[in-house]
């Protein structure tokens, strides 16, 4: 199976970084919208995005490592024209338009666009689906965290004197430990989650202002518990580098006369985005399995049988997994 | 959706039970194989076995609540000639004959046979398809419990002087740690799982031979850490009456340079037939819906898209679920 990436930031070199434990899919080409010239890859040649289409039938599925703030929403529909295409876009609110959009391209084109993979959208979202089938009567939590956010870390990176910061979203432990013990709480959006904000301030910058703007930045941080540290570059970029992640579904439901039930899925992710390109990788399978079959359209990971994401045979997976 | 059962023991009661929070769904008829002026049901008209193909202009899926040492490799590929059905075959070795069997009949008929729906199989099979495509470098592993074995339980009360008994299987807290800590330890049986029993006796029997009976008893409790405890039929009947099951899949990968990835997905049942009965009505609707697409043939967890299992439209689940 023939893969390529478009987009070269911290997601493609993710997918980039994990082909090498997928052993039944090769990357041919990255492309980059930047001056090729000045991306380097760990190994795979890189290409300007205008070049693309001259790669129609050279390539069985590309993976889509744009954003979804501004690049998806473009970028989705239009190669889907041309190629089958995986995305990770995780704007919950305008999924469905997404797909509509998204859905209409590859209709007309015969290709599979499979959008939202990863893992939230993505494998969240199924485990959301599995136990609210099995439980009709429940109620769902996610959390999110201990973990990085990269738009919380971009907000603050906004704030004048700031020089640079990383924010860590954080799980209230006596919340998690409510949901185990099957109270079925009503929990606010301050009771689910605190805020911790590693910053590193401009010399002479005003701290106190400095810390007002984050703790009442609406959205961001003004519906929550935020604590503020300021440290060094140094300490930033020994203590902080890294982008984990993770998060815990649960669904807590009865059956019967009221028996209690519980469902939960948990992910301790060491990299956000190594992780979220190992599951576009395992996306990128499927779409090429669902377009040989001759399928086309858009694609959710609800749409896709488990076995299309694996490597091996239906009847091995019986045997070893089942 | 018309739903009848077959086979009316814990599992069956548990179907019956579960009923009332699938809504889309309409229990029509019990099946059973003793007579059935004995049967009491919760509300569900009984009629006998051997009736059954009279009604088979009336029962969109059958739900097949027989055991898979001895009913289930007769009665599933037999009802699947002319039914729809679904199945918790659960002797994992011999899942793929009983797939091959099945699958046979399903096809000749037309109809849909969905096998070993449930938890493991079932949930639990997902959890690790789904995590070994996205982490083909990594280690899986099953914990079981704590919970009621059903056949261990069995197994005890077959020794001479036991008037009844309850069987515990019990994760090892610190298996799980080493796992949680990433340490991708070798595990074995010992070190895994414990098991406690509690054990009503005969006046006047043999406790200590009682005792050595069991410990000693191959496959079962010799390759485990068991605790025998001898109580009371009231203690027994007091503390113990409720079947609760459960456990932990866990797979714990690489990504990158060996960055660590963890995906856990645990269970916590109050009731694990009433558990499994809902899952198993989940995967009549699917079928239900597998059927009507004009599809046919033997299928697993594995071959089913999640949309599938819900009572809701596609978009409403990209919109609310995704």
């Amino acid at each position: 199976m023939k893969i390529a990436i478009y987009g070269y930031g911290n997601l493609g070199r993710g997918v980039e970084a994990a082909m090498k434990y997928h052993t039944d899919c090769e990357l041919c080409a990255v492309f980059t919208r930047r001056d090729p010239a000045s991306v380097t890859t760990a190994g795979a040649p890189v290409y300007s995005a205008d070049d693309i289409l001259s790669f129609k039938d050279k390539i069985d599925v590309l993976i889509l490592c744009g954003g979804s703030a501004t690049d998806l929403p473009k970028m989705t529909h239009t190669l889907a024209e041309h190629f089958n295409v995986v995305d990770s876009y995780d704007t919950h609110a305008t999924i469905p338009e997404h797909f509509e959009r998204v859905n209409a391209a590859a209709e007309k084109s015969g290709h599979i666009a499979m959008i939202s993979g990863g893992w939230d959208p993505g494998l969240f979202s199924i485990a959301r689906l599995y136990a609210s089938s099995v439980l009709p009567e429940g109620k769902d939590y996610t959390f999110w965290g201990r973990g990085v956010s990269q738009g919380h870390s971009d907000a603050i990176r906004r704030i004048e004197g700031v020089l640079d910061a990383r924010q860590y979203t954080v799980p209230v432990e006596a919340a998690l430990e409510q949901v185990r013990a099957g109270e079925n709480p009503q929990l606010t959006t301050r009771q689910k989650h605190t805020r911790q904000c590693y910053v590193v301030a401009a010399e002479g910058a005003d701290l106190d202002r400095i810390r007002k703007d984050i703790v009442t930045m609406p959205n961001y941080f003004a519906d929550y518990d935020t604590t503020v540290y300021f440290i060094t570059q140094e300490e930033l970029d020994r203590d902080h580098k890294g982008l984990p992640h993770g998060g815990t579904v649960f669904r807590t439901g009865v059956t019967g006369d009221g028996t209690r039930q519980r469902i939960e899925y948990t992910l301790e992710l060491g990299s956000n985005p190594e992780f979220t390109a190992s599951v576009l990788i395992a996306c990128a399978r499927a779409a090429y399995k669902m377009a040989k079959a001759g399928q086309s359209g858009a694609k959710t990971i609800f749409d896709i049988p488990p076995v299309m994401y694996s490597s091996k045979p239906a009847e091995e997976l019986r045997k070893t997994l089942l």
